[in-house]
């Protein structure tokens, strides 16, 4: 059995901070708000719900996560945000017309306390929204202001600790360039305002200077880029993106492992989205939507491995569209097809059609987000948190690693690393030793969880 | 770095029996006639394709599991098979049309070279098969001239060594009764040729006495009888089964753990198959179907857990249908609806279209699972293969055991055992050690595959 | 252009008489109530909001089919009904959740005054529900009982005219005899209690005998008999029927016409319906199933026309399934498979999901058709009503009659019945006309609408 | 009953004419050349297969189309054609890979002799075709060499008649101007070289000229243009067009009506395309693609008509896409989500999916459009043929009259036509008479075929 990792314990508020006050955010809030009082079931979240096993099969302890690793209760949490748009989270929620009208009204108090601050914005990188409040200034006026509107949070709030969750709406598309590289780089850009540190890395930024952990659910440019993780490990801030994984891409990371898993060849693989929220409109345009797709299609490519094996994933067209179709609103739907081949290279299809809803996968991503990165702040872990992977459509590693894309094996190395904080065996599913001549069912025998 | 276990070399002829020479048999065959002259890849086989990773991440060391352990080649194979219809695997190839054209003349003198013997047939449990060649005699006659078989191919070939792929039609559903629970039942059973011993638990038993490993690829009772395991294990046989994991079944096996792993909750999985072959046109009686259903049931029961997530898992509806289409023949097609709650109970749904080919799907399942066996035998492993489980609907396991459903702990399961008997660490994705302060890319210092 | 048919107005009430106030007759119920109050549109009512072409294209008119015959007004709509469960149409639409809450209040008043009086029923023919509310006694009692509270309801609300829409629970199949061939058969039935005139056939008696005109919404015996439409004719009572065509069925009548229109083969249809309301608890019933299922299965054959094509549909498997699935209620899903073949036949695949909703398909057909009806009768049309066809899966046509499927034809005759009626020319879309050497533009010199 | 049209005898040879010998082109020469000699039925062929019925409904003739109209046979039809790529309709076919190897040989020798000449071609309006044999000089140089080809051809082959069937690639969109307006513009156009005027008008110009009948496969400017059409009225030479109607448009054509038919309004109809033939590879330019999507747009409007019904069809999001997909080859697939609302504003989903093969599915409309074409020049029909419209996504019609594009009206619209061409009575299912009182089945005392 390993050593349980020293972890400070969860006591005082803990203060989310959320850039980009939408759909997504509101129904987080609500949610929170809803569980908490016992009117909702916060499913989707393996914080609050989910069970790992412990000790062997043949005497299983199934423990909850949040009984295994001391996490921040949902009565702890307190929330704020920034947004060009609405004014509070009441209003968002409102305008992205995810909750059914009974549920909005009875989390309204806690909705409306969410209030949003002038946001950091560039009409530039987000061209279909019309800001109606924003910050004005030099980029390091910008940061300031920000930090400033943390420091108050902090204040008014009393909270012991922050988490900062971006959800911003998605910028458009730019390479990676020096300020994104090298983090002496970046001060220089900040020096000089340059246009291509954009305010997803300027609210990223000012999080981790004022030593608040982040997490980047979109797919801008912030907490992947080697200049703000350098600062993170520096300030030993834990960080984690980007693009919080939810509908089509979920589905990716799930079949593509299974196809590989049992050496299935892909030909094609053609996924196509139709959504009408404001995120759906935002990607309508071109340099948006290219941001999306990179973090969209990087997946197969990560799992599939075409050096490993050039003759089943060497050769496959791969093509994803997302087009803005307002009948859906937040329902979101997905519809794949994916072209395979089998036994004597015979052909086969499988089609995937996912009828769901963006802000219902998403918010319980972001609360289990939140209360991990908190816990990896209390147990010392800064820097890329490369086990929170699991939720992210492109996650980051450190420079020499492939990120790991694959749900399942996101899953293990998710449970595997609280498993080991908790200083219990890791699990990994071999057992021999079951079905060996002298194997009897007394677990005190017995040790690991394989 | 674990102890590398003790492996006898492959040397010599591997036989091949199989009970049932249909479509997925003969496709079978000419595969590896085919794959072995290069003229087609042995698609969706591990033995043949897959790499394991070992070592470090920073480091990795891909190799071919037929390069990590011992296994026969696909030029030693040699095949036999029983049928109560076919008298060749020609014969069968060409009724079952699974194979394009060119493919089956190409392989056409392996598949004349593969005859089929009388079958041992009942046809109280195959009612849609009119058979034309068949065992006469009590069960123990029945069984001591599937013996003589066995041991004159043997003879004939001069194979080293047999394995038993029971890929019979799907038999009428009866509970497991005395003879499939306990040995001694078992015998007096066979004494008195009594109807609860179907042709198939007759193969397995005859198999085993005459110490070949035996999968059995149907639903029907078989090496899943408890009295069948104990008989193997006296004797150290290895068994494995039951009834492939192909298509739908498949999915399911990926798709629910994928809902698990997210803690997103079921109300109702709705599935239906269409096809058109011989399969088909069996389980289009109800009784036989019953057998079918009650493998691809078992599965989400067997992932989704409702003892430990009564509020996710605890009330869905599972249909599983299966319908006999001539128009589509092989090209077996399923459909399945699925709806899944969200955060704050709001409905989703996932619709799943999955165009495959039975056969096509299942030759390569058949091939890994003769060789797996086959190395198990030489590794000294007897009775229950559990590890093996990644290939089966319905996977077997010791008393005392839940068998494992989810494909990818199967996967994991089958891998890391085969690092474990090629002396390899296993894998089990932790790694917070590349972030610690220390981490460098030295593979030297590094020693497990985490 | 032709004379126009004498129409009495239709002055005072109607009266609309409802077997069986389940979830269709409460959706329609409440539709009505929100339409004429303005708060909801009827929409999928021809008589609400249908034009009609009339003249020349050059110069068309296009006509409110509610302004060019003369059609009760929705105010004038008065509702009772009989139910073996339900009291008002109020509990039953609570019950079958079929419509928003909001709209459920405030419809509610209407729906509370339509009562259920106790329901003739036969429990051999509908075991799935256990009757709370029924009459007792011999075949004539039941009838006689019935007639009474035609009678009562017609003088309670004064209504001038009455017609019955018979929506009952689909009752267990069983071929028609000698009492559904000849009038003397059935009353000899009637008069000794035959249980094969079952319930739906003793409304359909009891109004046609009042004079009432009758639809049959089910799949039911009843005016499809040829005893009671002897009577119906003898009477001069018009009737319709049978089994209203909503979802799967009416996409079946839409593209196999366009399939023969294109002289394209058939190979396959697979059709399979999720559904979790009381109609689908009694479906679930395989005796109940039959009765849908003939009606479903009849389209095809109808509409394809094997003996004048059988190279193109002399050999094509058509399965229908319906099951029971309660996670969707009243949502009821169909995915239909339809095998084709093309150009020197190669095959192709249509696949169709329709995730539809059961009463709110419903709904307006069964208000067009009592409208219709209404107006057959003050028309002077009496007896089997086939203009009405499109509205029915398995639509009635005198002995020697082909029925006819096709969704377009239906409509055709449907409208040119409606202008014929009106005094006006029919449409056939013939137009060389418009392209000869004197074309010109006007109506004065034309007088067909081709 | 109508007088029947003087119509002159097709004796001799029929020439069809085809610039762009690509997939569709070869498919439909195989086709013929498989039909003739009996190894293929020519499906998807109303001249071939198609009945009509005349007469009552109680004593019904049903009548072959062939029989009814005087048509060239199969037999008489003899080939040739222009491509800036392919030099024969065998390296077509080989390339476009649509027909299976065992087809594609036995019509070896009737594509082979389907030779290609040199290809009026404008890289300008496709550019991803690289063309190795074009036609070089000033417009009417190039008008000039396709006049001599058609000349020569008529020649070599002693054709009696001729018909032109134009299947070029996509060609970049640009909106109508002058040229295509006015037939002296176009003149003038011609004389100066003026790209406005593409290929595929060249060809058509040719055409008539020539008294060629016309028909226009693609979405190309041609015969939709008023110029060409005042030239083909008056030289009294048949046009029809344009763009074929094959796979999901016409699905579109068959869906609508029936919405509209039933009063069902739509809130969204999202449309998308995955096809890998040259076709598709055309269409990947978004100039190309846009031609397309004009045609296939087109028809939404045309038939739900929103300015009768604004509740129902005034607000509805259209989207199209087209994606190439190489893994797809020439089989087309088509994926629609059809978001419909009903009674009381319920929203209901359609879901298409589509997997058809484009040349299959446009073969035999080629056929039809030739041999009716042939028909309607020896009825002495010039100019529009609207009765034509069934075959195509976006119909001619003369100014002051609304494209018809409902498939089963475009459907009575040709038979009714054809009926009338042969001097039977008219179908317009009005059928009142049968139910008369004095209704009975002696044919002789009835005349129309209502």
């Amino acid at each position: 059995m390993s050593e349980r990792t020293k972890i400070q314990a969860p006591t005082g508020k803990l203060g989310v901070l959320i850039p980009g006050l939408g759909s997504v955010a509101s129904t987080f809030v609500a949610g929170v708000a809803l569980a908490r009082r016992g009117r909702a079931l916060p499913i989707g979240s393996l914080t609050q719900l989910q069970r790992l096993r412990l000790g062997k099969r043949t005497a299983p302890r199934e423990v909850l996560i949040k009984d295994l690793v001391p996490l921040a209760g949902l009565d702890d949490l307190v929330f704020g945000g920034w947004d060009p748009v609405e004014t509070d989270a009441y209003e968002a929620a409102r305008h992205s017309d995810v909750l059914p009208p009974h549920l909005l009204e009875e989390a309204q108090d806690d909705l409306r306390a969410t209030t949003a601050w002038p946001a950091a914005f560039c009409h530039d990188v987000v061209r279909r929204i019309t800001p109606q409040r924003v910050k004005r200034g030099t980029h390091r006026e910008v940061v300031e202001a920000l930090r400033e509107d943390i420091r108050a949070f902090r204040s008014a709030t009393g909270a012991t600790r922050l988490v900062m969750a971006q959800l911003l709406s998605t910028e458009a598309h730019q390479p990676h360039g020096p300020a994104h590289e090298d983090l002496d780089a970046l001060e220089a850009a900040l020096d000089r305002s340059d246009p291509a540190v954009t305010p997803s890395l300027l609210y990223a930024y000012a999080a981790v200077q004022e030593g608040v952990p982040v997490l980047n659910g979109t797919p801008n440019a912030s907490v992947d880029a080697r200049s703000l993780q350098a600062l993170a490990a520096r300030r030993r801030v834990p960080v984690a993106g980007k693009d919080l994984k939810t509908g089509q891409t979920m589905m990716k990371t799930v079949l593509a492992p299974a196809l590989q898993a049992r050496m299935l060849g892909l030909r094609g693989w053609y996924s196509t989205n139709i959504l009408g929220n404001r995120d759906g409109e935002v990607l309508d345009e071109p340099a948006n939507f290219r941001s999306k797709e990179v973090t969209k299609r990087s997946v197969l490519e990560g799992i599939l491995r075409d050096d490993l094996y050039p003759e089943l994933y060497g050769d496959y067209c791969h093509k994803v569209r997302i087009d803005y179709y307002p009948p859906r609103g937040d329902q979101k739907e997905g519809w794949d097809n994916i072209d395979i081949v089998g036994w004597l290279g015979q052909p086969m299809q499988i089609k995937v059609n996912f009828l769901c809803r963006d802000s219902i996968l998403a918010a319980p991503v972001v609360l289990d987000l939140v209360l991990f990165l908190d816990l990896a702040a209390r147990a010392g872990l800064g820097g890329i948190q490369e086990w929170l992977s699991f939720y992210f459509k492109s996650p980051i590693a450190r420079p020499g690693l492939r990120p790991l894309h694959d749900l399942f094996a996101q899953h293990l190395k998710l449970t595997n690393t609280l498993r080991t904080l908790a200083g219990e065996e890791v699990l990994h599913h071999t057992g021999l030793d079951y079905y060996s001549d002298d194997a009897d069912d007394d677990p005190a025998r017995r040790k690991d969880a394989a």
